[in-house]
């Protein structure tokens, strides 16, 4: 079965609003193993509305309309519906009775508009609002119709939506998402080639993302267990290929891997930023859980603060001024030893537009990265960026410079 | 002139992502007076691809594709353009030179293909990453072809694509943000619903964002300067209604308005996060230019370095709590105090998902305002959501704290 996801409404025409509920949607159904070739949008228009459910029944055997299901004006995609399979409009007597004593005696123009149905047409319940989902089957052709507020789409689909389509497929769909840092998306590619030209399934695809590139592995079976058995061999084989620029799969970012090291070392944990100013540490505290790890950060943007929080020697900033790996190294022990932790970042860098000279260019970014009784290792980088692309990479790097230096010893495994 | 936006990708289909570009460039239109009566989004597949944009050109004059310009085989939208207007793929020099420039001797296979386009193409520049957009013109119709990465579609559109699409529109648009903090959109719309019912020339567009609202102000006429005529006295009634809401206008930050006060009022300002771990002082360091006011920034996530850094007294933090009104004020006048500021914000705060009790649940929130002169200032929040929307939602109401008190010496409009 292949379906179709039919957005309605002008709101995402004019970019007033971004379409989650179609991400929604679609993952929903690839985790339920239904294929989508196509999304498409229309606005609050009956005439255009009625062709594109015509143009998605060419190539789908079901569409999941979106939106446009209230008692104003605008909305149009029951009557749009009603209109493409050739029957009228009918008023659901139970909906109408449930929607009276719902809104019980509030005043509320046109509510009873929210019970027009297409005639023959089964309801989904709306838990959380007044109008109800529909579901009109007829020859062959599957139209499901959900409201568009997100809070009353999501349980609809979940709760009644789900059981409906889990009847109509026979397979279901698993993935994994492999997430790797420090090479680009066409060397991966390169790296994997030979995978990726034979691949069947599961399926392999690589996504380019700021700094970093997945891999989604997606396999189709009878049963969640045999998906992932099929993905299992592959995964391994990309692990054996890529490993240390693997840093973590599906949901797990990379702020969660390294406090993961870290706990597992038994590490605290001070950062000290310059140009990233707090985009390390906030990627930190994102994660639940950081405080029994994360000691402070400092957001040293002024040299003053380098000197007098950091204890960072005036001299070293004097003489190799405050971009410089020396400057780095001194942040990075100076944030571990005022704070007492046994692991550091620092950052230090020209993030632009101004500031750059012909020595020290825009993008030139210093990374310091102290681990208790190793020597202090200083990664340098040139990001050719805008100010804030450069402060996010900067950003990522740190953090996959440290998770390296702590997998270091953990791990074995050489490209 | 009516512009159909198609979205290319697979990882859209899956429901990977969500389209933030869709809404990103269907925005940008609408700003432009460009009529959008269709979106839709296909998978990495040649056949259907071409499909789609054969279907897109029955009823729009323009396609603007998205995503799919990379150097992986996935990246097809250049082929597939191609095929539909019959026409070679060939290699655009400058760009090829251009990109092996950038790469600078590191190894990248299939790099080159980023420079393989649509014969009889014209390029726009990708300043922030390797394959370049292409507008292909035939037989009346235009194809514009965008990357998919957010972060090279953007600056791509706005720079190189908008001169373009201005000129294929007769009339000139123009048109203002406003930019609201504070009060939910449908007040908004309640406060200027007069307003917006009457609307004909500008139209008056209100956006929903993360915390905020815009309004978007957009006039056309045979000039800028009469179209900004037309916006000027509705801008005006707008101010006169809104006016302590409304922090900044177009592409102004929250942050460099921030800025602009501080500097005005020679004032240094210092951070102090607890909760919002980094993302105030990282929003002050996007801006260029903010070593001048900018102190330092401390992310104080433990007690202990509340009590080192910001010489919070112990007695405070024991008899209150860390996220208390108390410490709140602590630690911002202690941020000040240890750095030498005359301006301070702090924040503390629940985050969760965990830590909440029925006295401080999840998403209590804490700001302190210190400003030289003046009582210390604590504002009290209750956001009920995600760890990240509560972190970021704090981080904004901090910043917007901050802007009101330094403004009410200013000005003097009130709703």
């Amino acid at each position: 079965m292949t379906v179709e996801i039919l957005s309605v409404g002008t709101e995402l025409l004019l970019g007033n609003i971004v379409n989650t509920n179609a991400a929604f949607i679609a993952e929903a159904l690839a985790k339920l193993g239904i294929t989508t070739y196509h999304q498409s949008t229309v606005g609050d228009n009956h005439e255009r509305l009625v062709a594109a459910i015509a143009h998605a029944f060419e190539t789908a055997d079901m569409i999941i309309a979106i939106g446009g299901l209230g008692p104003t004006l605008d909305d149009i995609t029951k009557a749009a519906t009603a209109e493409y399979f050739g029957v009228g409009l009918t008023t659901h007597e139970e909906t109408l009775r449930l929607i009276e004593a719902r809104s019980a005696g509030r005043f509320s123009e046109n509510i009873e508009r929210n019970a027009i149905v297409p005639e023959g047409c089964s309801i989904l319940p709306n838990d959380h609002g007044q109008a109800p989902g529909v579901i009109m089957e007829k020859n062959g052709k599957i139209a499901m119709l959900l409201p568009g507020p997100p809070h009353e789409l999501e349980p609809m689909f979940t709760h009644y939506a789900v059981p409906f389509l889990r009847e109509k497929t026979s397979s279901v769909f698993y993935s994994r998402t492999l997430k790797i840092m420090g090479i680009g998306e066409a060397k991966v590619e390169v790296m994997l080639q030979d995978l990726i030209e034979a691949q069947t399934n599961p399926t392999i695809a690589p996504y380019a993302k700021v700094g970093e590139v997945h891999i989604r592995l997606t396999a189709s079976a009878e049963s969640e267990g045999v998906a992932q058995n099929l993905i299992e061999p592959i995964a391994k084989e990309i692990y054996h290929r890529l490993s240390p620029n693997i840093y973590g799969e599906d949901e797990k970012s990379l702020a969660e891997t390294v406090l993961d090291l870290l706990k597992a070392n038994n590490h605290t944990i001070a950062i000290a930023e310059s140009c990233t100013g707090g985009l390390i540490v906030s990627d930190l505290i994102a994660v639940s859980g950081c405080s029994e790890v994360l000691r402070e950060g400092l957001i040293a943007y002024s040299n003053e603060a380098k000197t007098a929080r950091l204890k960072v020697p005036e001299l070293i900033i004097k003489t190799y001024g405050a971009v410089s790996p020396q400057t780095a190294i001194a942040m990075a022990e100076g944030a571990a030893r005022t704070s007492n932790a046994s692991v550091a970042i620092s950052t230090t860098g020209i993030a632009g537009p101004d500031g750059g000279t012909s020595e020290k260019p825009v993008g030139l970014v210093y990374i310091g990265l102290y681990i208790e009784g190793r020597e202090t290792q200083v990664l340098t980088y040139n990001f050719a960026s805008s100010r804030n692309i450069i402060r996010t990479r900067a950003a990522k790097f740190a953090m996959d410079g440290l998770r390296r230096a702590l997998q270091e010893k953990n791990i074995s495994i050489k490209i």
